[in-house]
């Protein structure tokens, strides 16, 4: 293929739609909107989200100081209440209180879970680092809660059931989970076994 | 919503599979496939990837070697040589030369683009840090090269031309992009302009 250069910028999409929360220094919780998240570590498990520290960022002032976080899937029936709490910030409004959304404190860490989300994963902050516009916060998990209904039968989250946002910065969208192409780690394995045979590898 | 406590663990899907590759230490390139892979700082452009360190993982060692990587994004028809990127391992074969892939060197940075794959990110490694059982890798972003197919009228990449592979870790498989369900930062926007408007918000 014949490639062009073009305009410089990180490319990564798709991507899921989460929101952060956490206790500001009066115990009131902020939360924010962001698409900069990644797992880090499976073992233990670990998360890095990625949130601006020029702008106007009251959400990651709270991260550092109480040292938690809850991340949390929204569904798609809640792209209004999901994207303002990116559009705004809590230093103009209580954010959570206007689109009518609850919270209880996590069980694990000093952070709030927003009720009315299915999907809350509490984080304790482990490490940090400053990398250009950003602060990059890496949290060790130590809980996890779904609502039940968004479970398959092994237990792990079935992400057409939770139908999350999926965020396509290339074009500025919130997209659904699109349908399965095909099993991971299988045709790449037939593959190599493939290719062992034809170079006489014993297993 | 009432959630209940599920197994610990990092839960981020769906995520673009990326294949990642560097010259190694006789100049020979590596690569493999990862899921674990995010923007993390706008200004300057980055992206962070996390690779396991206690596995056998010959590109980490690669790119740190170097102090540089590409970041290519396959396309679903590149299903099955992408796997096989990410079972085997380059200690084991020339993975690359197996699946019949050529490289040529980036533009801006010393490691191999994969001429098969239709979109590749040049970067120069600025940080690391080592999180649990994985290594966080941070790139700047030195050059973007694009299959000029895959963009759309504004030059930016269409995600739907692109046909990425998307990895859903919750049930191993690898999906397509799902339609779009809204534009981002419009209703969010109109929903605190109503606010704004009932709190007498001056503009």
């Amino acid at each position: 293929m014949s490639k062009k250069d073009i305009k410089l910028r990180a490319i990564v999409a798709p991507v899921p739609t989460v929101v952060v929360s956490a206790y500001d220094e009066n115990e009131k919780p902020d939360a924010c909107t962001l698409g900069l998240y990644y797992t880090c570590s499976h073992r233990p498990p670990c998360v890095t989200i990625a949130i601006n520290s020029t702008d106007r960022r009251k959400t990651l002032k709270s991260i550092l100081k109480s040292g938690a976080f809850v991340v949390h899937y929204p569904d798609s029936d809640q792209i209004r209440e999901t994207d303002y709490l990116g559009v705004e910030t809590g230093y103009n409004a209580d954010k959570l209180a206007k689109i009518g959304y609850t919270v209880t404190k996590a069980e694990k860490v000093n952070a709030p879970v927003i009720n009315e989300m299915p999907l809350a994963i509490e984080c304790k902050v482990i490490h940090t680092s400053d990398i250009g516009s950003h602060t990059q916060v890496t949290g060790q998990i130590m809980n996890v809660q779904a609502e039940e209904s968004m479970l398959d039968a092994n237990g792990r989250i079935d992400i057409e059931k939770l139908d999350p946002m999926v965020y396509d910065e290339e074009s500025h969208s919130y997209r659904h989970v699109g349908r399965i192409s095909s099993r991971a780690f299988v045709p790449g394995a037939e593959m190599k076994k493939t290719f062992d045979k034809e170079d006489g590898v014993k297993k």
